[in-house]
């Protein structure tokens, strides 16, 4: 996969809200973008978006400005552009025919530099600025109230851009492995041997079904299921002792 | 599957900034959610609340205020609480230890009444909070800046649980099946056959090879597609026609 030379930008045409262009640079970088660009805004990037970008003042300082897509077409050498949408086309309209945002890893070049146009606040994107997408893409959202606000539709986007980079941020523990959670599992069902011995079959197989759904549909880092495995070997240990001195063997 | 008996609450503890508390309202109502529920908020829902919440002043209205995550859970009959966390802990705070947003699927309930905590705006969910939480989750941001806006953070989580459902907004148009795609393939490949007849096997394979991919790799709708196989067929027939009248067979 050659995702190293995969360049995505933010663009924003036509907008309005200068609090809604700093939500967007925040949220651009909180999912590692930085290539935010304005397409003939009709607001000021001044005190507002500042106070909303929070700590993305970078994004938007460094945020590039054209008078139209035709402009920002030209000058940066973009090599697909896909558009979001909320209203879609259907079979008078198929230009407005877009795929589900869910869907976008199994359409999206993994090279090049993809523009990724979000339309004006009111308008979305007009059927002309549609013109120059390669390909749309709609949330879905409910059929009662689908219109997002610019910067949660922005999010949403660049949180499944995020996941297609396969690149996630460092947890500071691994998940538990499968034969690690067996481990925990076979040590509970002997300790279950021991103290449903006074249950017939049937009921055993239930409540061992139960103990295995009890660890195998959680999730445990590797560390809690070695100190689980730790302390489940303790309890087997105590109640084997403990069955040795009641029993004698 | 029982999803009908599911039910899902967005709290928001403590919320500080009442536009915050609209913009969630908004969101939710866009993923088709309608529970909203506020504890200990030290913001008045007024003004601002309404104005950020636009379409969705209904879930403003019903949302529920209470003074405590205590008296919450108690009063509204919670089966399972996720919390939603951007600092995570490690082997020395495993309480914080959390799966990713994109695996919550995984996890996640199909049945009962389930509650996600975000924190407030400032300090996110502190240990004391997540006491409450029966799995945490996290958004995987970028590493240099993962603080997130409240209600981005709610817009990313109410997507990922409305893909869930997977109960999905009606579009108007069906998506083309694999064989009708396959149609407009063979098609193409006769044409192939007669415009390349002058290339060598090797550099026909390769243009044939193009030719499906560019068919296999894009979305088209049935309507789409339908008539993409009605304009290819002409082309041929008129190939074929030209052919015949060229060669006198």
């Amino acid at each position: 996969m050659l995702l190293l030379s995969l360049e995505i930008l933010f663009v924003l045409v036509r907008p309005v809200y200068a609090g809604n262009v700093g939500s967007v640079a925040r949220v651009i970088k909180n999912f590692g973008f930085k290539n935010l660009i304005l397409i003939k805004p009709t607001c000021s990037i001044e005190d507002e978006a500042y106070i909303m970008a929070v700590h993305a003042k970078d994004i938007l300082e460094s945020a590039k400005i054209y008078d139209s897509i035709h402009d920002f077409l030209r000058k940066e050498k973009i090599n697909y552009v896909i558009g979001t949408t909320a209203r879609l086309g259907g079979d008078k309209n198929p230009k407005r025919n877009a795929i589900f945002s869910h869907e976008i890893c199994k359409y999206f070049p993994s090279t090049g530099r993809i523009a990724i146009f979000f339309g004006n606040e009111e308008t979305g994107l007009t059927n002309n600025e549609l013109k120059y997408c390669d390909l749309l893409v709609t949330i879905p959202t409910s059929e009662e109230y689908p219109s997002m606000n610019l910067s949660h539709a922005v999010a949403v986007i660049a949180y499944e851009l995020s996941l297609l980079r396969k690149k996630f941020r460092k947890v500071p523990y691994r998940p538990a492995e499968l034969y690690e959670k067996r481990i925990l599992i076979n040590y509970m069902l002997k300790i279950a041997d021991i103290v449903l011995d006074h249950f017939d079959e049937n009921k055993k197989r239930i409540y061992k079904q139960i103990i295995c759904n009890w660890i195998e549909r959680i999730f445990l880092t590797g560390r809690e299921v070695h100190s689980l495995i730790g302390f489940v070997r303790m309890i087997l240990a105590r109640l084997q002792g403990l069955r040795n001195k009641k029993y004698g063997y």
